[in-house]
């Protein structure tokens, strides 16, 4: 037996690393693991940046991204758009620190959120090819282009060759060079990244040029801003003890009842009187950043036993209806389309989230393939497309569970339809960082299923419709070949003339028909509404809302 | 349209967050997600702990939990153990400081390596319960006994009520309190944790109490330490030109070229030659902090145009085929196992591993449910159990890929076995942080299936031959059962005693049997030589070893 080693001489190697050395050592947690993906990554990270700072600025978003090979496995990315721009003097901030910005802090929907995305990639390119990102940058006050690069071990940023431009130049360019990337036209690649990008942002313009020199451009189908989500106070069922304890000990307020009142939606004085009598042992004249522990966990169970109204759902922006409809008649132009804006709905007692969905049928929805045709499922969170894990997401879960064979459709891979569900909330519960799956969670499960089923309900309508119209119009042709020879006949027995007797008898028939086909069409939306009924029975219990 | 905002407006709230905010607000990154998972995540990180520090320091590991159920989804955790203890000055660094501690730096193969474990409970029990941890610690020099928690702003420790303590308290207990969590005895839960953990340490004696008081000792089954990995130098193969510029700018070597010998494995003064010739642009006397990221890249591509012994092995530590032998016989007590080392491999061209493999059938192999018996796949890395995650992984993969029919299993999953899977290497290639499975890569699954597939030819043997001396032992019988009537008859006939007669035919039929189940195991190994050399091609290329 070997001797016994002491707890000195084991820790004195001891280290503290920075999160960027971190990320270097784990850079897959931020989607940068094969190839496709990492390059995919990287474009929806400068993409993702560019669509936010647009609209926070309330600019109509162009982007134009540019991608080209340099060597195998390398390629170099272009992204410019026409947003505010990054000020000098925080771009290395932005853009060379892990885990700063400006969003990690506010309770509002936004498609990035924890301050990694743009440092993310400028350690990504270091890392594969050492190599520092080229910005340029006008914010309409002043422009400049510059190096930028990232000190691994203290997670602060390097910025060389720093010059000043014409300040005519607004907005942002960034140009940066990676390595184990690949650039491929498959499902996981950039230009379906893109493609799906611009389906759920209709009012943006997104232009790609490829890695052989070939132009895509998908030009807005709106031209009107999507609604600014609002930053929200939190719903009070919707935080943890912890989450509590950490407002009250950095609010400003005096007391616990007025730091209640402020932090909180639907949190009026009146309810402050009955959490008053839910919590005796708490004193709500006290100043809140003396609140223990032990005071936070009963007010939060005290929550639990009050009613509430719903949350506040202005921090929901959604695509909307009549954009997907714009959309995907833009892009996907199918022979027919159903789209569903369910209302705002809650998970976990009191984060709100909606979903959307959309069917697409014919045209270019579905996908072509050596095999015949496959449907297509397009998943999105906060309007940002997912290209991966689908396996484990929250949107295949709920699109696999539909009986596609009750609307009409043999089996969902082998027809020409595209579904398209995008989940909004303030905080999406994605199952990993790579933020490319949303957790499996029965609230938001079932939410997507009403939702896609009654999409499927029109496709239904439209199926059945197509069938019966081919053998109303079979019917119809097959009498009205006869016509002619019958009229003959009959202007021959009555005397009455051919074409009298032909246009009647046409009249007849026309007119039949069409009462026939409305008794249909009423016989239809009968079943629909039943079959709508039964639906939502059977994917069970849907949390209920209480101001409905 | 809104009037557009500028950037310094929306570049205003700028802030950067410490790295234990970002994963308090992403804790299901460190394995926190669903109650009983994160209740098996801290009790998997203390052990890891544990264990490694036992292993450190040259102690047979003596390990205790106990759970106790506080409140619903409220769970104290205790573990205490016999290992080296942590000096009281840098307590707070390991257990909480997130990303410190003594092992990223190392090249060696251990089962922790983040340094985010011990810090992440720390973290975990100060988000749901606003606990601290209470400590417990003797190194034999010195003992005391305090409580920490974490300040998250700046990823700090909090110690309060620091007492020196009896310094004849040698070891370490931790005792924390945790929300959000769940004790369950289901495949996913702290008994099975354990129970696996014993099966993979079969030098450690660990011992539960769980909620409801019931104690389970897994007493240890060897009295040796395991092989103590070694750290050991990276091979050329296993290294990107970041990491190779990383070494050089932080090297003390003098020269390029005794910074190479001195990094590397396996890399000579005449394998700098062959080198020297092949990047003739680098100047192989200058200092390697010089070294540029070009001249890193040609390096590193130089070295894929060399011809390389295989990595060095001794980084690898296995559990050892009669370590698993003892621990299968102890935990499970099986009617028949099987088991297997691999030789130890590479993947990515540099790094190794090493698979083991273990199979039993019977006993308290597979698993009891309502539905009958169930075979149970039980995978580890690095001796640690994963619990979690398993589609993902490679070693599930590899499983599913195997024909069980081929070896006499019906349906894996409804047969009394036990699948053991072992993967090792000192870079395991997690697919999440949450380390509960590995990712697929072609390489590691080929050689999982290969070591299962060689346990699973013994199995098959041994199926094949209870099935043969089934139908043996029943035509023996048969026959036996004639052999006192025949015998009377043949006395009757030829004059000769009955018993005489008896005892030769008796004789007779023996030494036939013997032949024939001899000829029949004879004829079972050449069916087998041919089987095993079908599969090896079935599996594809498996990567070359250059020392074979």
């Amino acid at each position: 037996m070997p001797n016994v080693i002491d707890a000195d001489t084991i820790f004195k190697e001891l280290k503290t690393n920075s999160i960027s050395e971190f990320f270097r050592k784990n850079s897959q947690m931020l989607g940068y693991s094969g190839k496709v993906r990492s390059l995919t990554t990287v474009v929806h990270e400068y993409v993702t940046n560019s669509l936010d700072a647009c609209e926070e600025a309330n600019i109509l978003p162009d982007i134009a991204v540019e991608v080209k090979q340099l060597a195998e496995s390398k390629y170099s990315v272009s992204v410019s758009d026409n947003g505010p721009g990054i000020p000098s003097k925080i771009m290395g901030r932005v853009l060379a620190t892990v885990l700063s910005g400006t969003k990690f802090h506010r309770y509002v929907q936004q498609r990035g959120q924890q301050g990694i995305g743009g440092s993310g990639c400028t350690l990504f390119s270091l890392i594969t090819t050492g190599k520092a990102i080229h910005i340029k940058s006008g914010t309409g006050k002043a422009a400049y282009e510059c190096d930028l690069s990232i000190d691994i071990k203290s997670n602060k940023p390097l910025i060389t060759n720093m010059v000043d431009i014409d300040k005519s130049f607004k907005g942002l360019v960034i140009y940066g060079e990676f390595g184990e990337v690949k650039y491929e036209s498959s499902d996981h690649g950039v230009y379906e990244y893109l493609r799906r990008t611009a389906l759920s942002n209709p009012h943006a313009t997104i232009r790609l040029i490829d890695p052989e020199g070939k132009a895509y451009n998908f030009i807005r189908s709106v031209v009107e801003l999507p609604t600014k989500p609002k930053p929200s106070k939190p719903h009070p069922l919707g935080i943890s003890t912890n989450d509590l304890l950490e407002f009250a000990h950095s609010s400003d307020s005096r007391k616990v009842s007025s730091f209640l009142v402020d932090t909180f939606s639907r949190l009026s004085q009146n309810k402050v009187e009955e959490l008053r009598a839910l919590v005796k042992e708490l004193d709500f004249d006290k100043d809140p950043k003396k609140m223990t522990w032990e005071e936070a966990e009963k007010l939060v169970n005290s929550f639990k036993q009050v009613k509430w109204i719903s949350p506040d759902l202005d921090s929901l922006s959604t695509i909307g209806e009549a954009q997907i409809n714009a959309t995907i008649k833009n892009i996907l132009n199918p022979q027919f389309m159903s789209i569903t804006e369910r209302r705002p709905k809650v998970f976990r007692g009191g984060i709100p989230f909606v979903v959307e969905s959309g069917i697409a049928y014919g045209g270019n929805a579905g996908k072509s393939t050596e095999n015949g045709t496959q449907g297509v499922l397009i998943r999105f969170a906060n309007k940002v497309p997912l290209l991966f894990d689908g396996s484990v997401c929250a949107i295949t879960s709920a699109v696999n569970d539909i009986q596609w064979k009750r609307y009409g459709i043999k089996e969902f891979d082998q027809e020409p339809i595209s579904v398209l569900v995008n989940v909004s909330s303030v905080y999406v519960p994605y199952s990993g960082v790579g933020k490319q799956a949303i957790s499996q969670e029965a609230e938001i499960i079932e939410e997507i299923k009403l939702a896609v089923m009654d999409c499927a309900r029109g496709l239904q309508r439209y199926m059945h419709g197509q069938k019966n119209r081919s053998i109303q119009a079979s019917k119809y042709n097959t009498i009205m070949r006869y016509v002619s020879q019958l009229s003959e006949n009959l202007s021959e027995i009555t005397g009455v003339k051919k074409d009298e007797i032909e246009a009647n008898l046409k009249a007849l028939i026309d007119s039949r028909y069409k009462k026939l086909l409305a008794a249909e069409a009423e016989a239809e939306a009968k079943m629909d509404e039943k079959a709508e009924a039964e639906e939502e029975e059977d994917v069970g219990d849907a949390p209920a809302d209480e101001d409905e």
